[in-house]
C-alpha cells in the first residue's frame, strides 16, 4: 500500500499499537528539544529518575524564552541548565543564541527523525520532514531518558498546495489562510502533510512558517517533504550529509483532503484576540497601530526581516510608533547585519532587541494597554503579550512593514513601490559559538550539578497509599483552566525551577488560603479537591500537577479532566477520579472528609469503586480510566518514581 | 581677575549669592534632562504646578531605564511621558533611541549652558562646556518652570592632565585613577575641573567618560573646557554653530590642585562592591569571570565598543561566559553595524541588547548569585545588579574583551596583539528619528495628557496645620536609607508614576504594618516618626518623602538628616525637625502622641521651639534649620503649592 508521509515517519519509529486514527501507538524518539521555560525542571525531572545519560541522538536545551535577569534568578537557572546539559549528554544553547525551533532546524533537524520537544512549537521542524511534537516536560525528560512518547494515532490531513503567491503575499498568509478555514481547533487530532507543486516557491524557512502555526490550528504536527530545498537548506547550512529525500509514495491517500491554490490568496490578519479570527488586511486597513513587532518562531527566517528592511529603506517609522525588531537568532542577525539590513532597519526609527522569543511570550514589548499592536508572532490569546487589556493583530512581515510606515494597518499591496526581491546571503553565517556540543561520557559523568539559590530539588513522592483520609480543601465549578490552578507570567515564572515557592501561587486566584491550608494537609496525609465539568483545560503546563501534589493532593474528584492536564495528574501520582453519577458532585461540599480504603487493590482491580465521607453514611462511586500501565505507574507514586525503578534496573 | 571655567560657568548663571565656597548660589538653568525613571513624576508635578510650558532653552525627556515592557505599565508610562513632553513643550526621545547623557551630548548640549537633570550622572555633560548637575526631580521640574536652582557653591578642585596615555589605557583608567586617590566621597563639596596638555588625547566621548564618574566621586559635577576637540566633535554632529570657545583665563586658580601624568597609569579596576575600591588589573588577573559587560552611559562612545570589536575580532568568548553588548544609542549602534564592529563582535559570541541602560541599573544582564561580573558601568554597589549577592568589578573596555577572551581577569597589555588603532566613522550616522521636537506653542496647548491605568495623579495636598496632635508610628535608629523608607529595583520602579500604588511599599523593610497604620493616620491629621543619625542617607529618590506625605506624615523628628533627603522633605511640605538635646530621642518612644501647637507662628518665629507630649508633662525642644524662602514653602504645604501660586501669578 503506498504511504503518505506522515505514515512513512510513523511506520518508521513504531514501538507498539496500530496506524489507526484513534488508536494509542508508542512511538520512538529520535531527538528533543527544551526550553528554559520547561527544561530546568526537565533537568531535575532526568536527576530525579537516576537518569545517568540522554539515550536520544540529540537532545538540545535552548535558553530562549526568559533571558531578562532583571535578578538573580534567571541567571542562577541558566548556570543550572549548564551544568545539567553537561552532565546528561546534551547540546547547550546558551541565553541570547536565539529561539530553539529556527536553531534546531538550523543546526540539528534531519529529515526522516522524530523531535520530542517541550514547547507547543516543537511542530514547526516539521518543515524538515521529520515527525516533531509538542509535549509535556515529564515526558520528554521520559523522551531523553529513552522511553518511547505514547500518542494516538491521528488523522493524516493532506493539503495540496497549487498556484503560485501573488507578489506581497507571503508563508504567513498561508497559515493565516489554514486559520481563516479552519479556526483554532479545525487542526485537532489530525496531522497536516503539505505536498503539491506550490511547494516549489515555498524556502525551507517559509515552511517553517507554515508547520510552526499548526500549533494555532490545534493539529498534533504539520509535516512537509524533504525535497531539493530541504538538501539546499542542510548544504547552506553545511550540513548536506544530513539530507536524505522523503516524501509521500506515488498514490499515497490521506483521511482528508485540501487544496489551496497560493494565486488566489491576499494578505491576510488575525483580529484580536485569536489566531483564527482572520480577515483579509484590506478590511481593517486604517486602524492606527500602537506598535509594529516583528520575530518570533513564527517569521524565524533571514527573508522574513529582510523583506521588512527593503520596505522600510530609506523611510521613516510614523512618529510615536514603536517599530521593534526581535531577531530569532545570533546567526540570522548577524547575515541581517551583514548585508546591511540591520543598518536599514535601525536608520527606520527601529528598536533591535536580542535575539529570544521576548514578547512573543509577554517577556517584553508588551503594548500600553488598549492600543493596537501588529505582530508577526504566532499567538494573541488575551493577555499573552503581558498587557492584561491587550488588542494583538498578527501578521505578515509585509503587512507589518507597509503598517509601521504609515502608523495604521496597510494592506502592503497599496504602498506605491514594487515588491522588493530578496537575496539570500550567499555565503550565511554558520555559528555554533553559543551551541555547546555535548560532553564525552567520561567527562560528563565528572560534573556536578550546579543549584543556585533559586533551584530546588523535586521532592520524594510516595508510593500511592492504601488508606487515605483525605479533606476535600476546595470545590470548584467547571472548566478550571491549568492557569487558575498556577498561572504563567513574569511574575510566577521565574519560580520555574524552585517547586516550594512556585507553590505558592497554586490556586490563588481561586482561594488565597489554599496555599497554608494545603501545606498543612502534608503532615496529615494530604488532601483532595472536587472540580466540575473540563477541570484542568489551557496550557499543558505540568507545575500545574507538581504543585498541588508538592502541598498534599491526593485525588482530583471531577465531573471529567481535560485531556493533558489529566496525563500530568498521572504522571505526578495524583489520582484522578471521577463521579460514577455526576449528581454526586452536589452531594459534596468543601470541608468534607473522604474515606478511601483498599485502594491500590481497588484501582487495579475494577475502573469502579466506592469511597466513603467521614460522619455519614454516604457512599460514593467513581471510577478511573487508567490503562494497566497507567496503574502501574500510580501505584509507583508517579512516573518519576516509575522511571527510577526502570532505569535503576536498566543502567 | 582670571577666572577658572568654572567660575566663568557659574558667574554666567548666577542669579542670587556670592561665588564664596560653601554660601548658597541662584543659578539659571538653560537645559533641563530627565529620564523615565524619574520623569513620570517631574511630569505629574509639572501638572500639579499649573505650569504651561517649558521655560528652559531645551528639557528633554529620555527613556532608557526601564524599557523591558513585561506587562501594561512601562508602556503606559511611555504614552504618557509622550503626551506630557508634547503639552508642555519638551523633546521626546522615544524608549529604545538610548541612555540620556550620550544622546544629550550628541544633539543638544552646549558649551557655555547649564544642565540640570534627575538623574545622577547628569554632570557627564561637563565633558562639553557646560555646568551639568543632577538633583531632585521636583528641582528639575521647577527649573523646567523657570526657577533657579538653589546650591552651596562648592569649591574648584583643579586637575590638571599631562602626558600620553600608553597603550591598553584608555580614559576609564583616568577616572578610575581619580578614584583610587580620593574614593567615593573624595568629590562631596566640589566641581572638578580638568585642564592641560593631556586633554589633547582625550576625545569628547573619553572626557564625558571621566566626567560621568565624577559623580561616583561624589562631585558636585565635572567642567572640561570647550576646545578645538569639542569644535570637531560638534561639527561632526552637524552642529558647528553651536560650538563656542570656553576656557579658564591664563592665571585662574583653584581652591584645590592636583596633577595626573597620563602616561604612568595602567589599567585599573574597581573591586566589589565599591567604585572606590581601585587596584591595578594586574593585581586581580587570573580572577574566574561569569560574564563581561560593555555599555552604559560610563563608556558610551563608538571608541568604547569599537575597540572591543577590534580586540575579540576574529577570535571566540570563553565557553560559558555572558559576553554583554549594551550600545548606548540606536546612532551609534547604527555606526557601528555600518563600521562592521557589531559583525565583529556578533562572531565572538555576543549577546546584542537593545540600546539602553539595561543591566547598569539592574533592569537586565544580572548576573549569577556569587558569580564575577566585570562591566564597563559606574556603579558596583551591592546589589545594584539586580542580584543581591553579586559580585560586580568596573574595568575599561580594553580590560573587559580581553577578559571575555580568557575567561578571566586579564590585564589587556598581557593579550598577544598590538593595541588596535580606532578610526571614527567618516560620516556618522546623524539620527534624530526617535527624537522628537517640542510641539509649537498653539499645537501644544491642545494636547490632553494621557494616562493609562498606571499613572495616578499627585494629589493636592494641604498647607502646614497650625494645631498637630501626631502619633509616632515608626522610631528608628541610625543611619537609616532612602532604599530602607522606600526601595527602588524591578519590582518597585515601575509603579513610579503610581503614588497610591508605590506608597504600599513604604517602610515595608521595616515595618510591615506601617502602610496600613498610616493609612489609617490620614483621617485623623497625619503622623509623626522619629529616627536617629543620618536619617534618609544614600539615593536622592523624591518617592521617599512623596509617599510618606501621601499617608500622612507632617513631622519627621531626628537626631539629623542626611541633606538630600531633608531637601526633598521641604519640598513635600514635610516638616523635617531635630532634637535641640539628642538625648530626648530616648524619651521618645513609639505609639506616642507628639502635640504641635501655633507651629506656623512658630516656625516663622524661631528655628527652636518646644512640642508636648499627650498624657505627660513631657516637654521637648526642636529646631528646624529652613531658611525663610524654605519656611514660605512649608507654609504652603510644599514646593508644589508655592510654585503653583507662583505661576498663576506669572502667566
Amino acid at each position: 500500500m503506498p504511504l503518505n508521509l506522515t505514515q512513512k515517519l510513523i511506520q518508521s519509529h513504531l514501538l507498539s499499537g496500530d496506524m489507526k486514527p484513534g488508536k494509542e501507538i508508542g512511538l520512538k524518539i529520535d531527538q528533543t528539544l527544551t526550553q528554559d521555560a520547561t527544561g530546568t525542571m526537565v533537568m531535575l525531572e532526568l536527576e530525579a529518575m537516576g537518569v545517568k545519560r540522554a539515550k536520544t541522538e540529540a537532545s538540545a536545551q535552548y535558553v530562549d524564552h526568559n533571558v531578562i535577569q532583571v535578578d538573580n534568578k534567571n541567571a542562577d537557572d541558566h548556570l543550572f541548565l549548564l551544568s545539567a546539559t553537561r552532565r546528561f549528554g546534551l547540546y547547550y544553547s546558551q541565553p541570547g543564541n536565539g529561539v530553539s525551533h529556527p536553531v534546531h532546524m538550523q543546526r540539528l533537524a534531519k529529515p526522516g527523525k522524530t523531535l520530542l520537544g517541550s514547547d507547543s512549537h516543537t511542530c514547526a521542524n516539521g518543515c524538515m520532514g521529520m515527525l516533531a511534537m509538542g509535549a509535556g516536560g515529564l515526558d520528554v525528560a521520559l523522551a531523553i531518558a529513552g522511553e518511547p512518547i505514547y500518542i494516538k494515532m491521528p488523522k493524516v490531513w493532506g493539503v495540496k498546495l497549487t498556484g503560485e503567491l501573488p507578489a506581497w503575499v507571503s508563508a504567513k498568509d498561508v497559515v493565516l489562510e489554514m486559520l481563516r478555514r479552519h479556526d483554532v481547533k479545525g487542526g485537532v487530532g489530525k496531522i497536516i502533510e503539505y505536498y503539491g507543486p506550490g511547494l516549489d516557491q515555498l524556502s525551507a524557512m517559509d515552511r517553517h512558517v507554515i508547520a510552526n502555526m499548526g500549533a494555532e490550528l490545534g493539529a498534533t504536527t504539520s509535516v512537509f517533504p524533504s525535497d531539493g530545498e530541504i538538501r539546499r537548506f542542510l548544504e547552506q547550512q553545511g550540513r548536506a550529509d544530513d539530507w536524505v529525500e522523503l516524501v509521500a509514495d506515488e498514490g499515497a491517500t490521506y483521511d482528508l483532503y485540501e487544496e489551496i491554490n497560493l494565486s488566489e490568496l491576499e494578505p491576510l490578519i488575525a483580529k484580536p484576540s485569536s489566531p483564527g479570527n482572520v480577515v483579509p488586511v484590506s478590511e481593517v486597513a486604517g486602524t492606527p497601530i500602537y506598535q509594529s513587532y516583528v520575530g518570533s518562531s513564527a517569521n524565524p527566517g533571514f527573508r522574513d526581516f529582510a523583506i521588512v528592511a527593503k520596505i522600510v529603506d530609506g523611510k521613516k517609522a510614523k512618529e510615536g510608533v514603536s517599530f521593534d525588531i526581535n531577531p530569532t537568532s545570533r546567526q540570522l542577525l548577524t547575515d541581517l547585519v551583514k548585508e546591511s539590513h540591520v543598518a536599514s532597519l535601525l536608520q527606520a526609527g527601529a528598536r533591535l532587541h536580542q535575539a529570544g522569543c521576548n514578547g512573543c511570550i509577554g517577556m517584553r514589548q508588551a503594548p500600553a494597554t488598549g492600543r493596537n499592536s501588529l505582530r508577526t508572532t504566532p499567538r494573541n490569546f488575551p493577555g499573552r503579550s503581558g498587557t492584561l487589556e491587550d488588542s494583538v493583530y498578527l501578521c505578515s512581515p509585509e503587512t507589518a512593514a507597509a503598517s509601521v510606515l504609515t502608523g495604521v494597518i496597510t494592506d502592503p499591496r497599496t504602498l506605491d513601490m514594487p515588491y522588493p526581491k530578496v537575496e539570500e546571503p550567499k555565503n550565511p553565517t554558520i555559528d555554533n559559538k553559543l551551541l555547546l556540543e555535548p560532553l564525552p561520557l567520561e567527562e560528563a559523568q565528572k560534573v556536578e550539578l550546579h543549584k543556585g539559590p533559586n533551584i530546588a530539588l523535586i521532592p520524594e513522592m510516595d508510593e500511592l497509599v492504601d488508606e487515605m483520609r483525605l479533606p476535600v480543601l476546595l470545590k470548584m465549578g467547571d472548566n478550571i483552566s491549568t492557569d487558575e490552578i498556577l498561572a504563567g507570567g513574569a511574575r510566577v515564572l521565574p519560580f520555574r525551577s524552585n517547586l516550594p515557592e512556585i507553590s505558592k501561587f497554586t490556586f490563588e486566584i481561586i482561594d488565597r488560603t489554599y496555599y497554608s491550608r494545603a501545606m498543612a494537609s502534608t503532615g496529615n496525609g494530604g488532601h483532595a479537591i472536587i472540580g466540575g465539568s473540563n477541570y484542568g483545560q489551557g496550557s499543558s503546563r505540568e507545575h500545574a500537577a507538581l504543585a498541588p501534589r508538592y502541598l498534599g493532593l491526593r485525588v482530583a474528584l471531577t465531573k471529567d479532566f481535560a485531556r493533558i492536564h489529566w496525563q500530568n495528574l498521572v504522571n505526578f501520582g495524583i489520582l484522578p477520579l471521577t463521579f460514577v453519577n455526576a449528581e454526586d458532585y452536589d452531594e459534596l461540599k468543601q470541608g468534607d472528609v473522604l474515606l478511601l480504603t483498599n485502594v491500590r487493590e481497588s484501582i487495579k482491580k475494577s475502573s469502579e469503586f466506592l469511597i466513603s465521607v467521614e460522619g455519614s453514611n454516604k457512599k460514593i462511586a467513581v471510577k478511573h480510566t487508567l490503562s494497566k500501565r497507567q496503574v502501574e505507574v500510580m501505584l509507583k507514586g508517579g512516573m518519576i518514581n516509575w522511571a527510577k525503578e526502570r532505569h535503576a534496573q536498566i543502567q
